[in-house]
């Protein structure tokens, strides 16, 4: 995908060409969201939790509207954590582009859009 | 519950006109979704599923506007798993409760628009 | 339209035929919303003035954090809006569907999910 | 465009400890989304249009599930509007931000993000 090969050919190019290289995290293979990598793997184990949760809901044929609460509980803890995890995205993959300057801050200013539509539309 | 309550009090209010009350899947302690349990199960599942690749995607640092691809999928995939619930729900507990008459219809309505909106803003 | 239909072929079949035909608001040309005309009017007129209040932040060159807040606002009074329509929608055609009995419920009720569905993917 | 002069800027910048201030198209006072303001007027006047209409559905009793219709377009109509401003914003408020560096990037993806929270849970 474009950013491993964009941050593949900075690093190999780095130390040859180009004479103020601005070498950044992104640029040493760490996402935005690495650094908290823990707390995330965290929240998605808490949501499969809550999803296990709602099977025994269902299974113990409790009332409908009870089970609709949960499925809001558990939807909106996926949408903090995509929120969580775009935040870090743009603090640093976006960022990193911007600094670099050239073309590549239009895509992925894009392609931030276009996930966050998608988020929208669900 | 109060479902139950209800019911047993709308059975209670009847002997003045109806003279055979009416005797609903609801009363038997039949939820509407109750028919399609296995269905419901699978696909909760199958969301469960959806979570646990989540955290392998973190886990294997893949890059981030992919895994919020992910996130949409699982929160859309919660969605519909709500809708189905919503559309059972109105088809047998909500309607169950105009049946029968009296005030039940009204509670039944609110709280269904309710669990709609938490829904709506999640 | 099928609401339309279904309360002229009630109409013209209450004079003669059935012997218990149940007339209900609906069957009268009136929807569920109808006796909230006013309110309604009232919410949509100050919507509209929310989003004439948003040209005039763009031509003001407002800064577009505050724009996106105000946009926010103006999305969540549509939705409080539908809410409130959808809610007399279930108490007043739903209901009336139920209590006539019949195939009408199922389509009455696949045609609300539908619309939530909509509401839902916005 | 301003990112990119902002960038060429800063590389030559870069070197030495820039006594001379990155000046962005931001700080003489002009959003991202000021290009495009004619296209953002007639957008918002065609969403104007939408809610007009909606009272006019509204005062001719117009069936709900076809007002339910209309609003879920003028929803999604908005929330499109959302998306551009937000993409201009990201691509010059947000990245100007990351090309002078220090804190304000920070400020300014917290910022953002809160914006588009805002956005999710209407």
């Amino acid at each position: 995908m474009t950013t491993t090969e964009a941050a593949g050919a900075a690093t190999s190019d780095a130390p040859s060409v180009s004479p103020t290289p601005v070498t950044t995290d992104h640029d040493r293979g760490v996402h935005g969201y690495h650094q908290q990598k823990d707390e995330h793997l965290k929240r998605l184990r808490r949501i499969e939790g809550q999803i296990r949760g709602l099977q025994r809901l269902v299974d113990e044929d409790v009332y409908c509207i009870d089970i609709l609460t949960q499925v809001s509980a558990s939807t909106k803890a996926l949408q903090s954590f995509a929120l969580q995890l775009l935040e870090e995205h743009l603090r640093h993959c976006v960022a990193d582009a911007a600094v670099k300057g050239g073309e590549e801050i239009d895509a992925k200013v894009e392609e931030a859009t276009k996930a966050i539509a998608r988020l929208l539309r669900t």
